[in-house]
């Protein structure tokens, strides 16, 4: 598999709240051969980097994982694989904002030598649209056969639907909503304020000191309860205290906590989280969920179907009944805005234990309705829909995803 | 209604852990007279105090809320209320650890003339429901009538089962479960990290400097989080920006954050963390989430049942199908545990959107059962029961309450 990465500088750059930067890079990967008709991007997620897949390096290329431990949807995307990129060319681009790769908070302001901390400006998923189009052009990718992304990046893929809506065929939008819900705002709310109360967050201004990785660590982890479902947390944890060796001293904890099990939820959290906080950058984690809570799919129109009126296309909504960060609902809300719109759309309902990691790791359930309706639209063989198919007709779909939780 | 407010000092006291102090002290407040046979136990949930319901103030005696702005439990416990203060005796005892009067971490340890800070023992359920035996013994009071409480109050109502099965005739476990699912767990963890990796924690020895409001607020937020589920969120909340007068300012945040709107949801857990911290000790928040983390009914024993085996009164267990932080399903569990201990139960479950706040906030669902089990038992009228009542016998018991978070 051809395969390349690099970065696209595409100059100036005016973001919706009406703040520029001079110049706006781009981190971006491709794998397949360019064709001229079929083009894939795929849209990353919260903390995700434009390595989507796993790829030969060229000679000399210093090992590049986006700063991630491995590439996010090998399982979705490669040779052979759903997405195949010995028929498609995939291309992701590390969204404004980002910390790997792209310009963001932690990168260098060229007015003052040192990195923008919080003088970055706000971006929105507007804006990581926008730059996406600006980073296909200099890639010389013209219409997009499809536009696919999970979680944030599944609104960033209705985002593509709403602002280029002639510049795609297909929407694959998965685990995704339309908008957040106030829970989930609340979550967002609180993560952030566990980073902002770090006093080493110092007002955004921490590069070259001590980070907020306290601050930063709470958040990630409140972001591993919204991944997770009660089933698979159940499963994959119980009660269970965790091994001997597991390190509880990472951070300090309170005397009594010696009386009682360290357990492995604990553990995994907290593992998690001293990992997370060495590859990421805490301002971005304020910009990113700041842009995921202010998108509204509806915003300027008078509805989630106006907003989506122009796409021409044809789209697939997929979601998972264990997912709690988006549900099932509202991926069925999503699809009956599309369906309001005129666009034909089937919404897959995965059933899933997993919460709402399930879009990355269950390939064997996502993989082949997305396969087949890359190939073939909405009448592709493994994709079904809650509107039409068999068991799941619209009234008997209330059962299926009001079990969010168990 | 005759009422009385005080603090009982039952000597020296061995914790769970082993390690004893030389005096334990208890804050309590009774209700009602005393008849011999008509006594009452309420236990207070996680942040709770003694004061269950609103009271004449003796001549001079200075207003006591227990350190809350009201009466937590007042739309309950009271003169013509579900628990009749006219018929029966009330009363709820501070647990050790808190805050309110009961001995706990910011208490001044006598050996040292300072605050025992987390010098003081860790703490448990038992160590609670011994030292309500203690100060019961003290007030003249031998065997209740029953015992009530909610959330982790109720796993307080299932410890007095298991250790005093013969001091207790009814048993009210409301809102509760026989342990925390790790979903939970994980969620204690994370409000427990947030503050002790908050500086001014300084290992639990703040008092007299400052004190570790922003470990605590975050920890607050998270339970109230915990305490709303979607619906309830949804139809307070939605996504609506505060009021103009809405303070944003009360904690640093990121400058983006002025171009997005300040949330309804933030506003609202902003104002209810900045409440708290006046209030609330962040030593015993540590303690208490501990003691609930930690419970579990069936320790010592091989399950539920045989925790409960020696208890020969009657059980009404009541959920709610909008708890997501003890679920119905758990408390079928719980009910299935006393069935295969032949105690009479009943589990009344309330359709609610409220979540985990519905034992507080919908009496008019709560109060009928409770006052009817209180007279009647399991036979009281308008106790409903899972395994037997009208629509809900045991195969058509599963769609109720897999509706918990919509």
């Amino acid at each position: 598999m051809k395969a390349t990465a690099g970065v696209v500088d595409v100059g100036e750059f005016e973001f919706d709240c009406g703040e520029t930067v001079p110049s706006l890079e781009l981190a971006y990967e491709t794998y397949g051969e360019f064709t001229g008709d079929n083009a894939v991007l795929v849209c990353h997620a919260l903390t995700g980097s434009a390595h989507v897949a796993n790829r030969r390096l060229s000679d000399g290329e210093a090992p590049e994982t986006g700063g991630q431990a491995r590439a996010w949807w090998n399982d979705i995307v490669g040779s052979g694989k759903a997405v195949d990129t010995a028929e498609y060319y995939v291309v992701c681009v590390n969204v404004p904002g980002s910390c790997y790769g792209s310009t963001g908070p932690a990168s260098e302001n060229p007015e003052t030598g040192e990195p923008y901390g919080t003088e970055f400006p706000p971006v929105t998923v507007t804006d990581w649209t926008r730059a996406q189009r600006r980073a296909l052009n200099e890639l010389g990718v013209g219409r997009l056969h499809a536009v696919i992304g999970g979680s944030v990046g599944g609104m960033n893929v209705l985002e593509w639907g709403k602002q280029y809506p002639d510049d795609v065929r297909r929407l694959v939008p998965v685990a995704t909503a339309a908008r957040l819900d106030p829970q989930c705002l609340a979550i967002d709310g609180i993560a952030r304020r566990a980073i902002t109360t770090d006093p080493n967050w110092n007002g955004g201004d921490y590069y070259g000191q001590d980070h907020p990785n306290d601050g930063l660590a709470l958040a990630r982890q409140l972001g591993h309860v919204m991944y997770l479902s009660k089933a698979s947390m159940e499963k994959k944890f119980g009660r269970r205290a965790a091994g001997r060796d597991a390190a509880r001293d990472a951070f300090p904890s309170d005397p009594a906590a010696d009386f009682f099990p360290y357990r492995d939820v604990e553990s995994y959290l907290d593992y998690q989280a001293d990992k997370f906080v060495e590859r990421f950058d805490a301002n971005s984690y304020l910009y990113l969920t700041r842009a995921m809570d202010n998108y509204d799919l509806s915003a300027g129109y008078d509805s989630d179907a106006g907003a989506l009126a122009a796409f021409e296309g044809e789209a697939l909504v997929v979601s998972f009944t264990g997912d709690w960060h988006f549900t099932s609902e509202q991926a069925e809300s999503l699809a009956s805005a599309f369906r309001d719109a005129d666009v034909p759309v089937a919404h897959h309902v995965v059933e899933s234990d997993h919460g709402h990691d399930a879009f990355l790791v269950e390939p064997e359930n996502v993989g082949p309705p997305v396969e087949d309706f890359l190939a073939d639209g909405v009448d592709g063989r493994a994709v079904t829909d809650t509107a039409t198919g068999g068991d799941d007709d619209g009234a008997e779909f209330a059962p299926v995803h009001t079990s969010l939780f168990s």
